[in-house]
């Protein structure tokens, strides 16, 4: 890929990838684009269209053989280049991210949690260590880690980033409701879950009016 | 608001928000589009643009009014609108949730929670219950509740989807990897943590290039 994918389309094919996942596991070979449409609700065009922009064209008739497919999203998505990353804040937020689904298959590596509360510090989630917060910046300089999963509670947020910009990490996913200040050279990606959710809610009761 | 508002500006008005709750924390009456755009990191005329959506106007030179801004957002997002849910799945994303900052003053009220693990059931998670899943669809009923929150582990996801139709749920906020096969009348919200994720980092990729 030569173009920056857009956001939609690369969720939209994050989703058809689930889809192909489990299309494998049930031993089906193919898959046609009002399949998925049908799955996920969406109109069969708006499939076709992001899979042409893989430049794979399906078997007339039969559809795609899901394994390609499911081959080409990865490539193009890049899940094959590590993304490493630490979790700051190993609460119920932090676990539930260190244990969840898959993560590995997409690329994803989170090799270490980090706290500051005694009673976490030392113990084993999912294999990886939760470590004492101070040891972070050691850490993240010996094993070159630029970005940081963020998800203390909102009170620390903004205290916790100025310690993690000051500890060369260049990427906060941010998980807590709060807009952190960083340098410009810092990239915060807000997960922002309350705006999500209202993204629905809102035009829910638009809808309804 | 007699239009739609797009994800994109929901997303954003959101963070806006979060920007005057501090504001107002620190009792400061003021702010300005430029103070906004350098907090997000985003063009100061996307902030006006957004901002003028809401029909308001700041004053020449002191900005805008943090307080009324604020209000403005809260009637626009409809926080005042309570969006009843029940959390399913009591693991640690469905307690980080039930725990997560602030939501109540969204209008997002998370009644309960429910598990089939009876070490969870009979539990409180910020004062709200964990209840015996077989318990859910009475309690839907009871409360009229049709919005459920699922972070059950994928495995189970498509299991308890069915059980959620079936109990006369009609959104389903989807935090499994799963893609989820329900009815033409339900719903799903994916929250795709997976998809976002990428959504940052392939583009990410594509940059260095």
């Amino acid at each position: 890929m030569n173009k920056i994918l857009s956001d939609k389309v690369i969720k939209r094919l994050t989703l058809y990838h689930s889809i192909l996942v489990d299309y494998m596991h049930k031993n089906i070979e193919y898959i046609s684009s009002p399949q998925i449409a049908d799955l996920l609700h969406i109109d069969n065009t708006q499939v076709r269209k992001d899979i042409a922009l893989l430049k794979y064209k399906g078997k007339c008739k039969v559809g795609y053989k899901a394994y390609e497919l499911k081959v080409l999203i990865e490539e193009t998505l890049k899940f094959k280049t590590v993304k490493t990353a630490f979790i700051v804040g190993a609460g119920n937020l932090g676990m539930a991210l260190a244990k969840y689904d898959n993560f590995e298959s997409y690329g994803f590596d989170i090799s270490a949690l980090f706290d500051n509360c005694s009673s976490k510090i030392g113990k084993k989630i999912n294999g990886k260590n939760v470590y004492d917060i101070k040891e972070l910046p050691k850490m993240a300089d010996k094993f070159g880690v630029k970005i940081a999963i963020l998800t203390v509670p909102g009170a620390f947020a903004q205290e916790v980033t100025d310690f993690l910009v000051k500890s060369d990490i260049k990427y906060i996913w941010n998980f807590t409701p709060c807009v952190l200040n960083v340098p410009n050279n810092i990239q915060v990606w807000n997960e922002n879950l309350i705006g999500n959710f209202l993204q629905f809610t809102v035009n829910l009761d638009e809808e309804k009016n």
